[in-house]
């Protein structure tokens, strides 16, 4: 018999569905689905009870099959920060989004007017931010350019972006906002939907009087600007922004219309170190990377996931072994290994073959670093895999 | 007519070759060939210089095209540091492999072992790492399983790997590593082929003197290693290890017999940062994040090039605008952005729509972001792309 000649991947994953989790490969990203579920159906609990529309963070998971199902639960439609993203979207048939960020590149804009038009096709809705007059103008361009190509005409809705305390894109909040609308309103393919006002930095504050403070100083700034562009006679009809850490705040401050979470969904270990705001639903850690013990000593064990596997911008991943008497913390072991030491009084180092489970540091960019996503029902230690989720825009960083 | 209904991002790689630097979308990652060939003969002028075979690690490019073009350059094959890169190799017809890293999971021992049958009938060569008797052992079990379904035998090198300072994987220098040499001895598919010593902490100390320190005790522990295996009539073939910032002490040392460097290719701003040993090649950067500005203020713009688009765990890139009234540091923006301000007294931001490129920090899990890499000719600023190259291994982890 002649040995196999192509390396079977696919067989590995068409095969998975069904079985044990003890049959998933690793390292290997696994989505905990009860507890995803329960995440959604929580966030979708907390938008009805705040009368505010939920736009979840297509950057977090990067699948069109997680978009749907955010969209069945009550999502008006999704956010990415790519063009790319967007298209990989919109291949998917998910037709509301809106590019949370600046695009500004001529051949870029090109591809986003495209994108207006494939939406309109399917009566969805495109919309994007801009903070420059030179990113309205290139845009508008675009728009009009695909215009003459296209049968119908669309419409793309386009937010102001204020900086209200990231430090990074946006203008100033007030007067320099009002530009910027005028700037949109002259042109018929572009349509003021309203301002975008994101603080990133402040969902990691780690008291929830911290972020409440922080999120009172946003909605100052957004109240602010709203007054004086409505007083040049222009509706400011919706403000979107906050994410999972600080929204239970812009959710009180009645100024925020939509809401545009991503990590709800998985949880990292990051935003689970912050003091939890009594309102803010009670999110599980639903995504894992699965590694397993591949060397192991007295006094350390080292695990096959390093930082290849997951994403340590956020600090390092937390290690779940299921067993009350090895308790371990990781140590940054490279790219492709992790350190275990015992920890909170334990003293027991796994043995080589021991299969553990980590909690990335931060779930963006961990899930960008695989093609698919395994999802498991019934639990990490006795379930059984249920589907494959791919990550369809993995990489779509353009 | 009607507009497009699928995402070209292949006809965008395809129309590419052939064009000016300027028709790179951002961010996208970039070689420079000139300066990665001018490294390329560097490196192989060093192992002849100093006698020594050289065995780039292809976990850096994760490149079939580039595997072969090392080899076609002098190096006796290439080191990888998983399974599943490996079958990518042998996919792409790359049959001088070292896997320098413990496998210990059946299932992954079984394609390893169905690897070294494929390499066996290709007049190739496996190797691989091992610091437990377990490893061996279940690695000798899975080359027996395969070999009974194959029509001709394959032996595997294995390398005893011993912890020379890393404090991560193998064994300690001297008498443990005996008795496993003894245990592969016992299976006939499996060939004591030497040691493993690789000290990857050594090769960021950053003065020279500090880097021959270690290196000193990394080659003591190799000859007190060498020396209580051959006391028991065993010869130990050969020594492997080091990598591209240490690795002029391992060749002056006279006991490694080959050395592993990945990063000599592209070089990092990490490696950047070491004080240079006058016997060290002069490495160029010649991996390059392509971006541009989406964002312009008084003090700071904004680029389109986050940390999914570059690797962080060794530090921010640097960046080159080529002009001198330009100089700009990169600090972290998310995911999705960098923030830029001026820096080493210039006082210039860019603005919107400028292109600058980015040095990663850390070469290898940035090119592990990316399906594809832009080879240009003639220089960045004004060179023409010459082919793409795919990163045929890319998330290949496990």
């Amino acid at each position: 018999m002649k040995p196999p000649t192509k390396t079977p991947v696919s067989d590995y994953l068409a095969q998975l569905v069904g079985q044990s989790v003890n049959a998933i490969d690793t390292p290997g990203l696994v989505i905990d689905l009860d507890a995803m579920k329960r995440n959604l159906g929580r966030m979708a609990e907390f938008a009805r009870k705040h009368d505010v529309r939920w736009r979840p963070h297509a950057k977090t998971h990067k699948s069109v099959q997680l978009a749907k199902l955010q969209m069945q639960a009550g999502a008006v439609g999704i956010c990415v920060q790519k063009t790319a993203e967007a298209e990989v979207m919109v291949d998917g048939g998910v037709y509301n989004i809106y590019i949370s960020n600046e695009v500004v590149a001529s051949p870029k804009l090109a591809r986003v007017a495209a994108l207006a038009h494939r939406i309109a096709a399917e009566n969805g809705q495109l919309s994007i931010a801009v903070d420059s007059a030179e990113g309205v103008n290139r845009l508008a361009q675009a728009m009009n350019e695909a215009r003459s190509q296209a049968a119908a005409g669309a419409v793309v809705d386009v937010f102001v972006e204020i900086d209200v305390g990231q430090g990074r894109c946006g203008v100033p909040p007030g007067k320099a906002a009002i530009a910027l609308v005028h700037e949109i309103r002259k042109h018929p393919a572009l349509r003021f939907a309203g301002l975008q006002a994101y603080h990133g930095k402040a969902q990691h504050l780690r008291s929830a009087q911290q972020r409440r403070d922080a999120i009172a100083i946003v909605a100052d700034d957004v109240i602010y600007t709203r007054r004086v562009i409505e007083a040049e006679g222009v509706p400011v009809d919706l403000v979107t922004g906050a994410g999972t850490g600080s929204m239970v705040c812009e959710a009180a401050s009645g100024v925020f219309g939509e809401l545009q979470p991503g990590s709800f969904l998985f949880m990292d270990a990051d935003y689970a170190q912050n003091e939890r705001d009594p309102a803010q639903p009670q999110f599980e850690h639903a995504l894992f990377v699965k590694t397993q013990v591949i060397s192991s000593r007295d006094d350390h064990a080292v695990c096959d996931a390093g930082h290849k596997s997951h994403a340590i911008d956020s600090g390092l991943p937390l290690v779940r072994a299921f067993d009350s008497e090895c308790e371990l913390e990781y140590f940054n072991g490279g790219d492709e290994h992790g350190i275990l030491r015992p920890a909170g009084g334990s003293r027991r180092v796994p043995a080589i073959g021991r299969m553990l489970w980590l909690i990335p540091g931060h779930c963006d960019p961990t899930v960008n670093l695989y093609d698919f996503m395994i999802g498991v029902a019934g639990g990490l230690r006795k379930g059984t895999v249920e589907r494959i989720i791919r990550v369809d825009a993995r990489g779509a960083a353009t």
